[in-house]
């Protein structure tokens, strides 16, 4: 089955630590492949970052303890991906409305 | 002949189990290769969310309880593939009017 | 020459039998590769569908037969594909006009 | 220098015959490896279709007997390919203006 | 060095010869390994074709010469690609502005 | 691990050093394979540049002192990567809001 | 390291020499693979093309001599690629700003 393979994660955190230091946290977990963060966001204090996390059998609670640990906060789990392979969101014709 | 090969699924659920815990719920179908779901709209008690399955003969039925088993309800079906190859729908003057 | 290789119909249906179902039995007529269905309106009593067939020598006749015995009817055909290999329709400025 | 290997051709022609019996005849003529038609224009009693043809040495009389003899008019050629290999059309920063 | 690899031009010419007999009349130069005319604008008269020519050491002066004995004008070269490698164009933020 | 696989930065430099020497210093420091540099904005004594740096194990700190020693400020990082492979970002129903 | 492996650059020059002889000499500079240059807008005297080389350890100065020796003069350093690979400008939320 090879369990969560990828998670796209809504994230608001301060400016510090950096998401230089975050992604190399999360890159530490077990089972993580390969971490991409890109910032959508700058306010005074804070920033609101999207994180793509790709792995096997990812573990949701584990990423989240590290990210709350970094200062972060879940707004949302905008996708998940799980099983043998990765398959990607089709567009169908109720999306271009 | 290969059955159903892809189900795009549109969903309504409460927030509450997570998407993590669906997506990993359908990979646990038998002949499901790999679940993505995406949540497009956020609202106080529910979200909307869309399911891309693939796989072999997928079974619907199966797929529908397990998604009303975790409190979801299928508003539609927005696109089903079948047979030996998976093909996409293709762009034609038509859609573009 | 292989004939038809692929064809995408405009269809017009009744919610029942539901799509997976006409796939499926799409997917039975001799020579028929792959089907794809997507919904493009949906009515109180009726849905608008495209598909999308894929295969070698298909059989307008025999699917046309099948689409209606499932109580569906040809709105047109938007386009078709013949020949030793699948080309695919070339934009132009002509097009983009 | 496997002379023209792609011709892009705007047609108008009445409902009968069908785009698939044209696909047919066109596939029928030597040197064609593939025919795609689109329809983009529906009227009354007549619709406009795009053929894009593609082969090794295609002789534009015989097509176009072809489409005639299936009461089809050529509107205007608006691509042609010619050579070794098939080239497509560039876009230049002219195009963007 | 395979000096000019690619030319894209903008040609004015007479609706007569065809772009078919043009197209031809180009892969006959030595080195041309590939053409495509495309149509942009018809007039009463006269069309306006965009023609992409490849190939290894294409000798300009002889593709004009061609070009004019079939009574078409070049109105402005809009690409040339010229070396070991067919490099294309790069858009950078400066053409998004 | 691999550790910090992509940096993309957001640069305010003067014009001298040109973006030329800018990346040659940058493509010297441990682990770099690559430098991409692209002007989004150029001002009467500055400009601002966006540079994509890729490798293994990138050192932010040396990558952040030698912009500096050439004369540019870091504005943000607007992405990171890291670990085994590169992974990128996933757009979702929620960005396309 | 391979030093310089794109350069992109904005270049305003008379109408003659031709691109085409431009693109002749910029390829006979040593370690260019290849040239692009495409015309984004033509004046009266004048007219401003876009330069894309491709190469390795590319000496900008030698290119801008070939430029300037050609009756043309650089704009702006547009884009600098440089290193082992070549990394492509990456596309970041702040850029859909």
């Amino acid at each position: 089955m090879s369990g969560i393979r990828r998670l796209v994660l809504d994230i608001l955190k301060p400016h510090e630590p950096k998401i230089t230091d975050l992604a190399l946290k999360l890159t530490a977990i077990p089972n993580v492949d390969g971490v991409n963060i890109t910032v959508y966001e700058i306010d005074k204090e804070t920033e609101n970052v999207k994180i793509t996390i790709e792995g096997k059998d990812l573990d949701f609670e584990r990423i989240r303890d590290v990210i709350e640990m970094m200062g972060g906060t879940i707004h949302s789990i905008d996708e998940v991906v799980a099983g043998k392979k990765i398959i990607e969101e089709v567009k169908t014709p109720q999306d271009r409305k």
